[in-house]
């Protein structure tokens, strides 16, 4: 049967004291409605209706360029009168013939295969709600389920009686419906409450009164149901996600030096024989081959990394291609653009950005390497340093292969260096090197005697 | 009524295993008797009696020059013969009409409003226990309540019955008295017991005896009557303390990657929607201002950080002032003295010390910038070094608005560089460079046929 | 009695999803299998026979050199046929006279002084086991216990009544045996069991039909017992043991700021009085002395450092020899070789190689010293290379007592600075600096009028 999804994602998230609407407040690396909306989306839904008001614009401007889910639709909410209400503005759109499911875009981690068995009860049975058994129910609506097993009601806890209070099973506020039976019981919500407002979860008494047999679906895993109301639930649940990541890929196969000091923020795929250490922090997508070692302290976004490369302690890498055995840091920094051949090595404080270092080539300690093409088999010597900005433009340099470039030398870009060129130390390299010549510039050593050192003022 | 408080600072810690005072090993930052005397100054007490032994000077000197607590008195307990033999020195001293508070050094967590209901209930009764109720009260004295909740006794754990040993109640040792009933039943104690020593707790019995109705407060937070033997203890207190931070700053509004790898030593100012990532380390006294983010694995000293400047991983900054939208790191290190003025940037692998970095300059790469003032809108190429040290004394470095540095420049101070100024890549710039002129201090480039790369030895 | 010990390594370990055995992965910095054999090697035993399988070449040539296990002996069991095979397969060469001990390469913790009580136990009654008593035996064989306590029986979970399935106590694997009684068992073995293997816990039954009392030996520390069969329970025993070593030094008297973020792999001395920040990882075999302060993000492999010395954030050592009262960091990197003299100092973005740092001298900033040789009281300036490497051949800088190396200067080796002498800034040195002199390299410099700015292309 078709389905419709409606998310809501209205709330003003006052406890999160923040300019940026809840929603978006990211979650291993991506915003809780993200999260929401992937699981969704895997039900192949008709149409995903996303339900905002405040901060709306905000909210679908980020959005504005994503093509992942195809289906979105924004639907504004301009007064908030309550989940019932929320669910209402989207209703119109949406055909009677199918099934309507109610997502909340600050409950971001609910799992798709939940999803399919909650849509399939309300199939059959024109309602299901989801349901969490928990030790700790406190301060949460309680399921009271009929002989037969079916929701008969939710109670609130301030209007349960002793007896209500001690039952586990609690409502997670997903739902889902037969489009036309909601339709009817939206009509009949009423405001006569404590906060005024129109309940969704109301739906479940007119369900009852009208012989549905409410089906419910319970999930023991409390994670899957739960929202986020501070940003202490956020890191909470950041906590829980990191650690279940950490502890898939540790039973997949990879060494984790510390599950609870790894971040996956983001995409990750992993090779054979893979080893992180303490404090590895992966943003955006990575995919990292077979028998790379990584860390302590290494960030990595959006890169690909070759087989057995090893990325030593303390190193920063970001928008990076690069090849099987090559060795990089400690302290290195790598920046968008660089692409590193096999077996080249970066070591420590050197900075590389737009850059092809090729096969075999070393740039090994305190070097800056901007716009810049390197052949195979260059050793760059230290603190050498491409001057590729004159102050507005960038320019390449452009090293050919087995070039041997001195320590402390600038080369003044554009300049070519050609091959199995040699470079003095200290020179500032401003003209072509022509192939198989020595460079050099600098000034000659005078020795000077009778030097008096300065005093002390 | 006015108060005093003694605080108990005399013990040997043996068990600490080191040269520094017991009292004087840090918590989040702060010596641990520091902790204590600021809770006791909330109270606004007449006095602070501070009673010390072992190592007493030491302890005495450390806060010598401290003005937080203006009414610290400090008593010499010669020998060490108990607790209540602790509080004797400190009575000569002390008006018989007040209330005496008795506190330990080494009970750092102690809070304020505990006590402010503590020196009531003794102000009311004539004495006052604070009591803990623990589910592990192996060990500690327990309390024995009459019908009333008076407290009739306490009896150690080697002297308790089998039911006794059920009560889960226990001694903190932290009490409120009323001056001249203390002072009568410190007279009274005798070392008649295990260790030969004269017992603060003894005052129980001896206030029973004397007809009065002990009154007991009681904590559920086991960290503020937690007191610290040995450095494993320690450990755990700071990881409570710190989670505790960790968790009401996310409360609060703040973004905390992972409350368990926050470290906050000191006092922390945070705006508005401030991110802080994982393993960030602040020291002393911060202020961050509104968006700021920060880290992965920072540590921030003393620094006033403006609003939505950012400070990228393993970053290291002390005694610096940042303006607004500055971008630092990664690996930017910034010591004492240096001032970032607005949109400036550090990168990486550049120290700065004792300088300031105009509105717009940028220094990205690979620098020293010590005792340097820049203007605004300066460009520092990569590898740029001010020479500010001839080995005696310091200079200045100046650098006019507009300046554009090339790269692998030293700028030998003194010197100033005018406005507009260009240097050349790989200059040494030892004399004034005027306004919009170019200068350029290098060898020149000579390209050399016929070379012969240097062959194995 | 003399010992033998028997070390089942031959298993496929196909849930590591690895190129590298089993018994090879690291566990706190060396192999699971190194582990066993220090625990077996402490009973002194006359014979340690590790019985391989899979992967027997990988193993056998790790422990090719050495020397630490006289003993080891090598038996290769061709068919995987069950821990009863693998046991037969060493028995050939163990004599009748004196006791088996059957351990697991991939049961690592197992402690000498757990392995000499259940020695001395099948010394007595010819069997000892090892059992555990865990609150979670699910999946795990029960210990079936007669009136005297001795084990009658050992039942698997999938044989095990409802009342067997409550009883706690589980078998290790691990026993001990008079070996010729072990002989006559191992003989009388079948494959008649679900799995078609010879079962080495059959000797139980076996022994108790030949009269025997089967003794047992309770652990209580289940990780003593945990066998690593995935690599999360690889990365859980780490921790376990990373934090059990943080809680012993802090207990015998280390500051540890969070024992949940230390890594000490291999092994640590440490003097009084140390303070080691958060993150701080240990590699190989690293002594610290008095009042060292550590951290945080450092990483120390095979070092040795002197009282007082402080390593600040983000330092990075390696094969280091450091002396009393020395500054590091932050940001250093020490490779092996580097010898630092006492009250020496290497600040940030400094890389020191098989050099040595003299009494009192300074290498501040952004500098590579490597092959180099510098007397006491030495001042290097930032931006700092020695040139050791034309290519192909290595070769030494000597920097004399005293001597001032102005900033961004190229010492070309092999090259001598003599004493006193002084070094201008941005100076390429090529040839020897005698005592007392100045030595200047490098362009003059002149400032050019007119000059015009790039405009943006």
């Amino acid at each position: 049967m078709d389905i419709d999804v409606i998310v809501l994602a209205a709330g003003k998230g006052t406890r999160m004291y923040s300019d940026l609407p809840k929603v978006l407040h990211p979650l291993a690396g991506v915003p809780m409605l993200t999260h929401v909306l992937r699981a969704a989306n895997q039900l192949e839904p008709r149409n995903i209706y996303v339900v905002t008001g405040y901060q709306a614009e905000q909210v679908g401007a980020h959005y504005q360029d994503t093509v992942e889910f195809g289906s979105l639709k924004w639907v504004k909410q301009s007064e908030q009168l309550g989940t019932g209400h929320a669910v209402m503005q989207a209703m119109p759109q949406i055909d009677d013939h199918g099934l309507v499911l109610v997502l909340y875009g600050d409950v971001p981690l609910i799992k798709p295969t939940t999803l399919q068995l909650l849509t399939r009860l309300a199939s059959g049975q024109g309602i299901a709600v989801l349901t969490l058994d928990t030790p700790q129910p406190h301060g949460l609506g309680r399921i009271i389920r009929d002989e037969q097993g079916h929701v008969s009601a939710i109670v609130e806890e301030k209007d349960a009686s002793t007896e209500q209070r001690h039952i586990t099973e609690i409502n997670s506020g997903i739902m889902a419906f037969q489009a036309s039976a909601l339709r009817n019981w939206l009509s009949r919500l009423t405001t006569q409450n404590a906060q005024g407002e129109y309940y969704l979860t109301d739906t479940v008494e007119l369900a009852n009164q009208d012989g549905f047999q409410v089906a419910a679906l319970t999930t023991e895993d409390s994670s899957e149901v739960q929202g986020v109301n501070n940003r202490l639930q956020l890191a909470e649940l950041e906590r829980n996600v990191q650690l279940a990541q950490a502890r898939e890929i540790a039973m997949r196969g990879t060494t984790v030096m510390d599950p609870a000091r790894l971040d996956i923020r983001g995409t990750l795929a992993l090779g054979r024989d893979v080893s992180i250490d303490i404090n590895t922090v992966f943003d955006g997508h990575n995919e990292i081959g077979h028998g790379v070692s990584i860390g302590p302290n290494v960030y990595i976004k959006n890169c690909i990394i070759g087989e057995h490369t090893q990325i030593q302690a303390n190193s920063h890498l970001e928008g990076v291609v690069i090849a099987d055995n090559c060795q990089i840091g400690p302290f290195a920094r790598l920046r968008p653009g660089t692409e590193l051949r096999s077996e080249s090595k970066i070591g420590n404080f050197v900075e590389t950005k737009k850059s092809v270092i090729g096969t075999g080539s070393k740039v090994n300690h305190l070097s800056y390497i901007g716009d810049a093409e390197l052949g195979d088999n260059v050793n760059v010597g230290a603190g050498t340093i491409t001057c590729n900005y004159d102050g507005v433009n960038k320019f390449r340099t452009i090293i050919k292969d087995g070039v041997f470039v001195g320590s402390n030398t600038s080369l003044v870009a554009p300049v070519t260096v050609g091959k199995n060129a040699t470079i003095g130390a200290g020179s500032v390299i401003t003209t072509q090197v022509p192939d198989e010549q020595l460079a050099v510039a600098r000034g000659r050593q005078k020795n000077i005697s009778g030097w008096k050192r300065p005093i002390k003022k």
